[in-house]
């Protein structure tokens, strides 16, 4: 499967007094480009929530690699890395749509929860096609 | 009853590139003066909430006097200006701690509504002690 | 000229715990419309902003009919209310993208300031052919 | 010297959808207890920008051990770790203040860049007393 890039404009609001964006938003682009990619294989979060799944995040890494301005529009590439019963890694790079260099990189690893509890389960058990699927498209970009 | 006012610095993360607080930032402002307005008359929003009432906003202003800039403390006064069984009105001021110079001033309209299906509800029959608080302290400070 | 509506996706980061989005976001979605309505009359905010003129947020209003939800998708529109030499007022209807069913309302009004200092500023004077623009502007959808 | 810790209410608009602050805004959290360590040390970052030197981020990590919810006061606890002529690193805990439960780890690292064209220099011959300052204070709690 070939999974597009979730493209988008950085905003004014998300603008620091340095006059770039600041770090933090990143982290939120990246949940937004993983909404994005669960759009694209079919299978979209809200539908994982009603299902009573969550993707919690358990740990995330970000490296910032060059700055992102009001203005300009970037290409944030996710690939799902791991996919185990229990959890899921996913890899972001975020790139200037205009010229592709790169921005920024990241990692999110995530654990699969009862949304009723906040428990640990297993995806294979709760929702075996959506484990299923996660197991095809790993290392697919 | 002897309102203090809420007292908080400007955060970092709250500058834009203009190199002031972006002006969003200020609704939020109003909510956590709002939260500790709330704890200060012994009924924190957590103890509203859990009793299945919510004070939806409806409305709001926001009047920008002058800005507030990174590293400054700021005083949020709140008042309750109305209150009717079904609706509520708070007015907020924003002044400079240091020298009390006005920045910020606004209002927001409540709704009590239920918790469990966001319909409006009577406030004096849901948390009848609630009701009678805040008819009490209309035009405190 | 034919103002298209902004439209985009509701994000999770923009939920708050009653479920729905938090009434500060759309704080935030006005000024994403303000930029692409700038963007679409051919002067973009960057290019404002070089020209040395900040549209500095003077007043705001903003009135909630209904909630959003996470993964809905809203259009945005804008129009030109009123623009005079030192001030410009915008209004934002925010609809259901799907059924077009109105969700929130609002105001902001600007006045033009010298990026430089801050000091407010005749546009007429300071940026001509966008003073005239706004103008012809006036009441358009 | 003690650097004590930073303490903070998790905001209703922090909150998201699961009921939890979302994960985003320790990234922020971090940045707060960081502006406040500089504080209590003496060197408020207000004055390291004011001396032409920024720490911009390099990098991150955060590791999510249990959520914190709307209500909830943290202590954040942050530990300077390494410092060199070009870089630094700052290790965060979030507890629960009441019970001091453990509920975030987190890093981040810094590179000293010039305020005026973003490029990386040396703490040390530019602001030396703060470099040394920072040297002192490595593994201090």
């Amino acid at each position: 499967m070939n999974i597009l890039p979730y493209s988008r404009k950085a905003h004014y609001y998300e603008t620091d007094q340095m006059g770039v964006i600041h770090h933090a938003n990143y982290i939120r682009w990246f949940e937004e480009a993983r909404i994005h990619f669960l759009e694209q294989i079919g299978f979209p979060y809200e539908r994982v929530e009603k299902m009573g799944i969550t993707l919690a995040v358990l740990d995330l890494s970000c490296e910032y690699k060059a700055p992102v301005i009001f203005g300009d529009t970037v290409h944030i590439y996710t690939e799902l890395k791991t996919c185990s019963h229990s959890k899921m890694t996913i890899c972001y790079s975020i790139t200037d749509a205009a010229t592709e260099e790169l921005r920024t990189i990241g990692e999110t690893q995530h654990f699969f929860s009862r949304r009723e509890d906040a428990r640990p389960t297993s995806l294979k058990r709760a929702i075996p096609e959506l484990y299923d699927l996660f197991c095809s498209l790993i290392g697919s970009r």
